[in-house]
């Protein structure tokens, strides 16, 4: 954490011009019909994205990994670190959990440690796609779907503990990413290895405490590079409608085919008030991981723009959804990228908030095409940073958290502290 | 068609070379414990794929088209040519019909035609992709989809009245290909145009009667670049539930993201009851619409693993599902073409009831990888050309039927009955 | 064409609040040391865009066309279409031929119109991938790369035939794509295929006057399914590398596999000094040829970002590039779909100007992975409207120029004038 | 090694099916035009495919791995290793290395090794894409690319290093494979990281002896995932053309965007005569490192249909190719994936020594597209396998080698001497 007098000292630089572009920007917005500047600010104090304990230290992929050093070593390091991410921008108020990496051997502590720090646990994750030393059963051939029904059994057990770690933290989700499936034609039933899913499923969910929701998370590819036993949102759709009404599906970006429109996934499983959790992150071939919104930007929009319309339909029973950002920080250090994965979507979130809806909606019944994507692109292309920067302000925190971050030279206190090798659990 | 003399004669000289081969292929067969060659003959010959008439033309892209002259410009000249393919291969017992392309003017003489060459009329497929001429509508828009009831309406309607020409000829199945979706982001607001569909498709369900089947296909691009309303097999599942059990899902080979795993979406669908339908055509980059199994054999044949292994499975209570080739005739003799595809697909449809799958079954409970892989590819490389021959022989084919068109000549008939420049209606 | 009275009175109630927008943003790029607002716009007034004759009409796709009416019956009313562009953008001041649909029959009479409403010929286009009435070989199986010489001679002819008509009319570039192909294995021989191309090409370029350039487009799939002869970059490269230096490769946006990084090609194109023309579209799933940037804004910055680069670069030894717009306009009218293409272009064109170069360079050079994206994205997220508005403000034109296309009610005259089911020659 | 015995009593009870298999199959091609059994069976005893060293254990994804046990833990037990495939199969004669993990600490032992058991190294392999331990430089933002002198200069001299280790052992061929890119838009500079990358790589070959081949590779994606700075065989290429006569671009079957035409990349360079090497794997999805073969079996044989097209064409002048295996084996016991490999790519390379080469070229003149593909279709279709296996057994290995490696449970004894958690080096 920054000592406010710190965070007092770097924004001062910066509020002349901030206050400036804002009412710039402010003025205009009133010209428009759609929204005020403060309504958009108000709104955008209000989003909340978790971040996930494994995405605080370096990631890598199969190939090698090049840690930057001072990682988080501990749940409480790793709470100190999103605590210091909130105190910069005000929209980090979550953490995600995942077991067995963050099992907490100090629950009293890591409670006090949250509240202070105005943070609360998000949702709890399960691992059952590496095996753990010591554990009785591999999980090599799959888990919840395997052949054997002694995997199944330690793959259950495992979720509900995990549901029993949550309930000690206050955690309300619980998100199952299942990475079994096969490599090769042949090697898996697919009829059996969903039927055995949904069994496993259902056993997780029987244990579900009346106020969670359990999310399934779908991929269609990696680990298993031939079949995935949840591939598409449609078997995340028919597995949650045969558990229940607190089971919803859960999208995570860089989960697509390539060229899929996810924007309408999105919509698609509002108007079926199935949408309970996002996972964010930036992909161009594939669960790439990449900061979000550094790729496709417009497609985040699109997604917000669905998100926003769905969210003033009264039409639309759909239950609120749980963001989080899931992302691996290759090269970058990864505190400055969730930071900047947060911008994006704000960013993306508030262009989302400017869109003129009737307007929009007149055009959708008129088929004007080239009028309706105006009317988005009139909101994608207004620069709402001033928005954006105006919501950290007011939530307390930097005008520029990243450059802030950079200025407090944080990084080189956590590794004064941590070590240069220190290295989180993770991917 | 051909005198039975002519096929005679075309076959005479094969004959004794398909004896030989047969014969030691039986004996392979007999060593091991799958099926024996006559058991597969048998289901061969039971085994029909219907000929859409619109692949009985030249087909073209929009770059353009290049006709190959003698293609028939009537139903009746349509049911002539599907006549001679079933013929030559006994395996193309079905046309399904494409309205307003194929509206009957003559019932009665068309029925007659149909049972003179034993053929039946497969199902039923409306067409509100295009405008007809003095039509009270447009389509440019979408149709069941579309903001004005107006058109809906009318598009309601154009495929209830593809209900009744199919009842005068004894159809049993009807397809919806809806083209509907967007060229723009904005265009079309996601959840009003799934409302809209569902409604309409609803309308028509009310109006199937009740031993039709409602066959819902989906499509993820082309003709609309941005969204389509139903682009994925999840849309189709959704929609059919809703309507009922007589609505099912139709599956196009083409209508795939890169690198779908299409065999999965197959034995899923059949997992749930909900695979009614089946359009096979050959695709490498999208809805290509080539020859079946001319560019990926390999899938086609773990497709029908899936096929056989489900129709073996007594706890699989999947309908039966409606085959049709739906390919586009560019550069070759549109029934050669056909002829070709449908070899193809008895080609994988055999290659598939060699599967041991007792055996198989004990490889996947067991995770051995290595072995399931090999008990497929054990079949599928086993050349079943004696098979696939011998049921045409059986059902007084010919033993090699694009060879027979050839020799026959049959082409250079049809041109000069029909002409040069005669053109089929289609695509 | 709009009167210039008609032109002022739209604009006229706009003006007050662009110059306050203009006057706003030109005084934050002051803040900067990128590039001022006067600057960009120097640069956006002198950057043109082509329009293809081709590109005028209502396209459509294999299945179906729903024309939109008064498109151009003749290369005069043409012209005059792109005459109307250009007064309202002021950077529309070339058009596309193709031939055989625009052999000019006035060429005195041509020259007179471009001249008047200061337009030129931008570049030739021949046709081989459609058979002409009357013609003697037909481009069923392929032109320049046909296994008949007799096709290939005819090919080649009219290519040469395409550089006269085009030195008529002041043309310096003549572009060829070859939709040459085949659709299934074995049909085509991959070297001689090449080979054949590579010597067709050679006697066309031998034909090239002194001062042309000849430009080799690629595509990886359609109108052919399996394989084009020339699918990517590469294959152009090698191509023009055989031919000479007046041969430079032009890329189309659409004309990519899934997932291509289209602006490091640019780059490395630039680099080989081998960039030699430019297609605009927008495309989601193929060569969908939807208005540019409606569908990946930030590709398109990041394109422009890369040009914009080379351009300032003293070290980079490419030609002059040809910019095209080459879309298909099924939905929007044409006009308006043209001038939203050509704004979104110069949109992405003035967010790259205002790139800090040296900035990034540094961050580049510092493997500062955060601060360089940061560096682009200040860029991209700046709203350049004004400066596009005061860009087409100083050219006479309109400071929005779709907006003013539709209060003039202009395609309500040119449908009156040429008639509701006009159609104009093209895809 | 097994003893000469073991692997005689594993054949034994195959051998009288084999032989009339053999001999039907024999008779069968005799009544066809393009090659006889024994002539086949000659070529594929002179095909030797290469191992790496790094595919002997076991491989994993970013997400995990699960060790098999047993796993080689040193360049002799690698050796060992390939001696047992080579006994089996006759048709893995070289092992490729990579260092720094091969280094040869006892290299008079290892060539005694290697030629006790008739092997050969095949290609040496640099790794700048992990750092290690004590390395003065990092690698975490490139190496022969890096925007630091030192960086390229450590890569360049850790190639050289390579080429040194490679001549004490009698290697012949480099091959480098480059991991250098970039994960964000903006984080390295495309023109200049080319540039930096042919510098380096000239410095490399300058180090070349002059009987050596230096391979090229190319890969799209991953571990960078926005680009790459060699991603496609045009950029390699262009490398090649840089350096001189003794580079050649390596194709890996799994570096590829979807739907990538490979074979008629292969095609085309080898009509340049820069076809150099080819590392063979399956994929579904991206670099997935699959059995070969496993997934797409007929594009497989079309790939070895061009280089056998190349092969018996004397106007292609393209080197000898070097062929390895470049496979991961998550879930497969390595030695049975790469006997598995080493069997599929037999397998087609067989079917295309059977295609009718003359007629193929007679239809393709014709374009005949239905008996082009017919041709190459009825070589597929043929069941090659007791070709293959008569390979096996001329060349003194197990008819069914994956089998005879189980009966002989072999990787018992590895686990037995190495031990269960003895773990290679390698992805």
């Amino acid at each position: 954490m920054l000592l406010a007098q710190q965070l007092h000292d770097l924004n001062a630089p910066l509020v002349a011009g901030h206050e400036a572009n804002y009412h710039h920007l402010s003025e205009q917005l009133d010209q428009r019909s759609a929204a005020s500047a403060a309504a958009v600010v108000a709104q955008l104090r209000q989003f909340q994205v978790a971040v996930p304990s494994w995405a605080l230290g370096t990631g890598g992929t199969r190939f090698g990994r090049f840690p930057g050093g001072g990682e988080p070593r501990s749940l409480e390091e790793k709470i100190a670190d999103v605590a210091l991410l909130h105190q910069l921008n005000g929209s980090s108020n979550a953490i995600s959990l995942h077991i067995p990496w963050d099992i907490p051997t100090d629950v009293a502590g890591a409670q006090q440690q949250l509240a202070a720090a105005g943070l609360r646990i998000d949702s709890m994750n399960s691992n059952t796609f590496q095996d753990q030393p010591g554990q009785a059963q591999t999980y090599k051939f799959g888990s919840l779907a395997s052949t054997d029904a002694a995997v199944r059994a330690q793959a259950v057990q495992h979720n509900i503990e995990c549901l029993e770690y949550g309930r000690q933290l206050g955690a309300l989700v619980h998100t199952v990413w299942l990475a079994d499936g096969s490599n090769f034609p042949g090697q898996q039933h697919f009829r059996g290895a969903y039927q055995r899913t949904q069994e496993s499923l259902a056993a997780i969910y029987g244990a579900l405490p009346p106020d969670w929701t359990l999310l399934v998370e779908y991929k269609p590819f990696e680990p298993n590079f031939y079949s995935m036993v949840i591939p598409d949102w449609g078997t995340s759709y028919a597995l949650c409608q045969a558990m229940g009404p607190q089971a919803q599906v859960l999208v995570d970006l860089g989960h697509h085919l390539p060229n899929t429109n996810i924007e309408q996934i999105v919509g698609r499983l509002q108007h079926f008030g199935r949408l309970g959790g996002f996972h964010f992150n930036g992909s161009m071939y594939g669960d790439d991981d990449l900061t979000t919104g550094s790729i496709k930007p417009f497609q985040l929009f699109l997604i917000f723009n669905e998100l926003v319309d769905s969210a003033q339909d009264a039409t639309v029973h759909n239950p609120a959804v749980a963001y989080m950002i899931d992302a691996s920080h290759n090269t970058k250090d990864p505190l400055e990228d969730l930071l900047q994965s947060t911008d994006n979507i704000l960013t993306a979130y508030a262009k989302s908030l400017l869109v003129d809806r009737p307007a929009l909606q007149a055009a959708q019944a008129a088929n004007d095409a080239a009028l309706a994507e105006d009317l988005l692109r009139d909101a994608f292309l207004t620069d709402v940073r001033p928005l954006v920067a105006e919501a950290y302000r007011q939530a307390g925190g930097a005008l520029r958290p990243v450059a802030a971050y950079r200025q407090a030279t944080h990084r080189a206190g956590l590794i004064a502290q941590r070590g240069r090798h220190a290295l989180a659990t993770g991917l």
